[in-house]
């Protein structure tokens, strides 16, 4: 069953929001085992939107539209689909009701043209939202099927949820199924170059290599009939890539280098606590940006000037005299200083040149020191020199600190 | 001239990422005047987007693709264009010079499969790519135009404003100018009320106001003869929202409420320093993304922990013990301690409770404290319940911090 998604919206043709929808809506259907093969966005537009559906019509089997259901007159998605299929449209009481209700809830009256969210093309099964005013609708007709889904996310998804996967589950007969690969500390090229043959070989399951912004993913996906294990067939092709990587991967599907740093934490029962300048705050904030962060991260310090360097971290006034504050030196007495205050397991220090300002000729922007000691008394100290606007240089030396932190977790653990 | 944008990639139909690349052109687009009627997505599969090619020319004049420049087999938008208009391939020198000079910087070498990304169609002007390895290219071809552009919004967005709009600009004979403001510490509806009359009677300049995650934005745009001031249209107007909103309108443009603290701190040479609990120096990296911000912002304390809390910033034992971590008097006293640690001139701190767990019938999750402290000694704690998950409510109580900070601001400068 193949399927396509069109957005109704100006406000997306004007870039004033991103089409979303399409993205929750495809992650979905492929768990679902259906293709999606094109999404389309059109504006509030009668003529425009009866195109996109001819079209969608021609190609997909499936077709789902995203928004243009409010109250206002520009809202006209059922108008044209009923008048694309040639069937009237039909006030469904329960629906007004409904809206009624929404707006008792609130304390609001309903309007006069919250009605014409109550009408729908003839057949049509009206789908309630629980969140909103615009109810959805299936309608079925000469072997396509209609999908009409309010905008707004937050009405969209537990619709979907409620009634459209249920709807959807009783059609499809197969089910596909994703393992994601997380892979930082090397390029997409040379990543592909080891795992080339296995890309070259596949059929089912399949392998997708994809470059993020500062980390690659490897996604494995397996078509099954439903309820046959999909990870008989995605296990051999994970471990062949596993042995190819090694520890470049760090972790599977919404793994991140930040819970996997945690959960490393976790498991080996140590704590951990961050001297930060040049990223600011990033690493202490992607660490507590995971749930239960408070188990293992003791504290951040965000040094930024020298005197906090001096009388938060113990970093000799001489040391920053002589080698600078992004200097090895610094960033070796950064962790130091932050263990010996905080009696944590585990430190991270990083001090670079975010830019744009204060790069020179022997430390250009870009160049930032990591250091990671632990209580036993190792300290290592790694130079980067990252290319990229300020906030680039400042995610990738925080991620590569992550990197760094998991990776002395790793070796600690055995 | 009438645009389309056709996003090239499997990854978005199988929903791993959202289409931002066709917000960031429309946007951009409708600032020059282009219509924008459709976007596009269609897999890295040849034939369907050589069909959704032939669907594009025939209803739009300027085509841009965007995604499908890597070095890997699957991407093939480039070829497909050349099949498309019937045009060779050729291998661009300079490009290939140029990649080989991006992996040199990088101290890696260039793979074989790179050459693939110097490869163009016939008489295509390349555009360079500065921040990855995928060059451009402009295709003028029949009386269309193809615009062919990388995916990743790092490399897509300066070849764009570099390349793009200059060449775009040239084309178009009017221009559509547009002046956000940003608006912060009011709900939709009530700001929809207050300028009610302003969107009834809009026509050119038009406003249209817009629901963020947490804040708010009006856009005023006016439709200019190239060379004719937009702002003698935009002003006008402008001075009326200003008048209904006061001091709720925090900036312009591009302005983010740090960019504004940090622009008011160094205005007025005063020094700020951050004692972070449950946003977890978020408030601190949103600070110090801004460039410059180590003329103002001194230092950040993340003390996750309460022997942090004790330790760094000299709250009591007593005061934790009596009202607990998440207190206005934690608050207060966490302000109070940043302020005589750092000797900074004002201070902020945050104490809450993110979730998703750790929370209780009399302390919620979502309920944070934020304190405002300044050398002349002027305290204030206020309280918040903010709703939702625990990034979104790290979030609302970060934006909150900051907001907090900038009205001190205000009041300290007059």
């Amino acid at each position: 069953m193949d399927a396509e998604i069109i957005g109704v919206g100006s406000e997306l043709l004007l870039g004033q929001i991103s089409n979303t929808d399409a993205q929750y809506i495809s992650q979905k259907l492929s768990q679902l085992g259906i293709n999606v093969f094109y999404h389309t966005v059109v504006g509030d537009n009668k003529n425009r939107l009866k195109e996109a559906l001819e079209i969608a019509s021609r190609r997909a089997d499936l077709i789902f539209t995203t928004g243009g259901l409010g109250p206002t007159m520009d809202d006209l998605t059922k108008e044209t689909i009923a008048d694309f299929l040639g069937l009237n449209m039909f006030l469904h009481e329960e629906s007004i009701e409904a809206i009624k209700g929404y707006f008792a809830k609130r304390g609001r009256t309903m309007s006069q043209n919250n009605n014409k969210q109550a009408c729908f093309p003839e057949g049509a099964k009206i789908m309630p939202n629980n969140h909103g005013t615009a109810p959805g609708a299936i309608v079925e007709n000469k072997g396509k099927v209609f999908i009409i889904l309010p905008g707004p996310p937050g009405e969209l998804q537990p619709m979907f949820e409620d009634y459209v996967i249920p709807y959807l589950e009783r059609k499809s007969k197969e089910q596909i199924t994703s393992r994601v690969l997380k892979v930082y500390g090397m390029g997409e090229s040379v990543m592909e170059e080891k795992i080339k043959d296995l890309i070259i070989n596949q059929s089912n399951p399949t392998i997708a290599p994809l470059a993020g912004s500062s980390e690659l993913t490897i996604r494995i996906t397996a078509k099954t009939a439903r309820g046959e294990d999909p990870y008989k067939l995605i296990q051999p092709l994970e471990e062949k890539v596993r042995q190819r990587l090694g520890d470049l991967v760090y972790g599977v599907d919404d793994d991140t280098l930040e819970s996997v740093v945690l959960r490393l934490l976790v498991e080996s029962k140590k704590t951990i606590a961050t001297a930060e300048s040049c990223t600011g705050g990033l690493i202490a904030k992607r660490i507590t940006s995971i749930p239960g962060a408070s188990q293992a991260f003791i504290e951040g310090v965000v040094s930024y000037s020298n005197q906090s360097k001096i009388e938060r971290l113990g970093v000799s006034e001489a040391t920053l005299a002589k080698y600078g504050a992004v200097s090895p030196e610094t960033a070796e007495e950064m962790v130091r200083g932050i263990l010996e205050t905080t009696g944590a397991d585990l430190g991270a220090a990083v001090t670079g040149i975010a830019g744009p300002g204060g790069g020179t000729a022997n430390k250009p922007v870009g160049l930032v020191y990591i250091g990671i000691g632990d209580k036993e008394g190792h300290f290592t100290v790694n130079s980067y020199n990252f290319l990229g606007g300020r906030k680039k240089v400042q995610e990738m030396a925080a991620s590569m600190a992550l990197d760094s932190i998991r990776r002395r977790l790793l070796t600690l653990e055995t």
